[in-house]
């Protein structure tokens, strides 16, 4: 069922089902790095964060699925300063769009050839 | 126990430690409002958002305890649009600071009379 | 020219030249909004707050070129409390990516028949 | 001159002066990193970025100055992907908040010794 409001936005866009869900996947590529770079944590709340991550992910429109790993360092809570923030590079992430029958797989994660955190597109799959 | 990494850390400040504690209290409020801002979310997921941020400020050095409630609008997610993302007037926040005997309670709510989401100190507990 | 680096992040691509371009619009786009919402700004201070989100836009891969515009309500600093923070709806905002010869626009404002911010592909030009 | 809004706002803190001072100085180090961290730039526009952040932290209450110098790697142009993120390792910031005679100086720089980005207090002057 489509949604007289999502009918409204879909006619707002100028470009095929599968070039709109390649925008859709950046879209959230980029909301996973814009918003939570410079979250801090250490390991008593990673995983807590990395699913929040997720789920907020997963709010936003088209989203079948979101994947996040955080990379990082050992980070026993020993004193107060103990613990970092949440940095581009750390960050492994999923995410698959679901639009009109296409489905985009497009993931971000430290590229070590690249000396990037690169997101691409890994999949498309057209119904 | 004081680690020798909170006692340097300590050198470097040039004032009261309730005026330190206010500081450190100071930080940890813009850093809900700051870090968090934009988030997507909806009814589905907005305790699971309460409680990440709740964690991530525990992390931060001197936390003795955060309360976080996002005021918001009911959101059940009944299309692909119907979310919101977070504003710092949704933000009801409660963070204590303890710092060598010192116990700083600090809140932001948005204020209907003043019309802005103030942060400001409630109490402040000298051992 | 095509540099060795760009050649290796194009390797990791799995879709159709205007595919990635969509894709990495929907970055910027998802950047514009979740990097700067809760920007604390004035009417002394909002054209440079403009000016500098296309700045950073622009050093993101294949940007051709990013226009921002910020709707808001007139706030002169009247008192220490008189200034915002900028929130999505308020955002007006172009920007075109350049990519081996395919151009492509994303667009994102307040949808009032929406209400909505949306961000959309307003132009795909193949060459 | 102090508005009424300055002295409703000011009804609401139980601390003194200096403390409130402090607690001030704290919020705006924060704001600096987390809505900051995380900024796409490069040489050519990072001039530009320092002077918006101290320009959006100088409209919030009680700043009589603000200074940021961001300390990073040389990034020239060079190709698609030579630019990097803002990480709070980087920031060298001072910001001075004056508040009914009593001025608080505030500072954040990566500490080598503690191998943290510390924002500590370097001064108060009271009147």
């Amino acid at each position: 069922m489509v949604s007289d409001r999502e009918n409204l936005a879909g006619s707002r866009f100028n470009c095929s089902v599968s070039e709109r869900a390649c925008f859709e996947a950046g879209i959230k590529m980029a909301t996973i790095y814009h918003q939570f770079v410079g979250t801090p944590f250490c390991d008593r709340n990673v995983s807590d964060l990395e699913r929040t991550i997720e789920n907020c992910i997963r709010v936003q429109p088209y989203v079948l699925d979101a994947k996040v790993k955080i990379r990082r360092p050992d980070l026993d809570k020993e004193d107060q300063y103990s613990y970092t923030s949440l940095t581009g590079d750390m960050i492994d992430a999923t995410v698959r769009i679901s639009l009109d029958g296409t489905e985009v797989t497009a993931e971000m994660r430290y590229d070590a050839e690249l000396r990037y955190p690169l997101m691409f597109i890994s999949n498309i799959k057209k119904s």
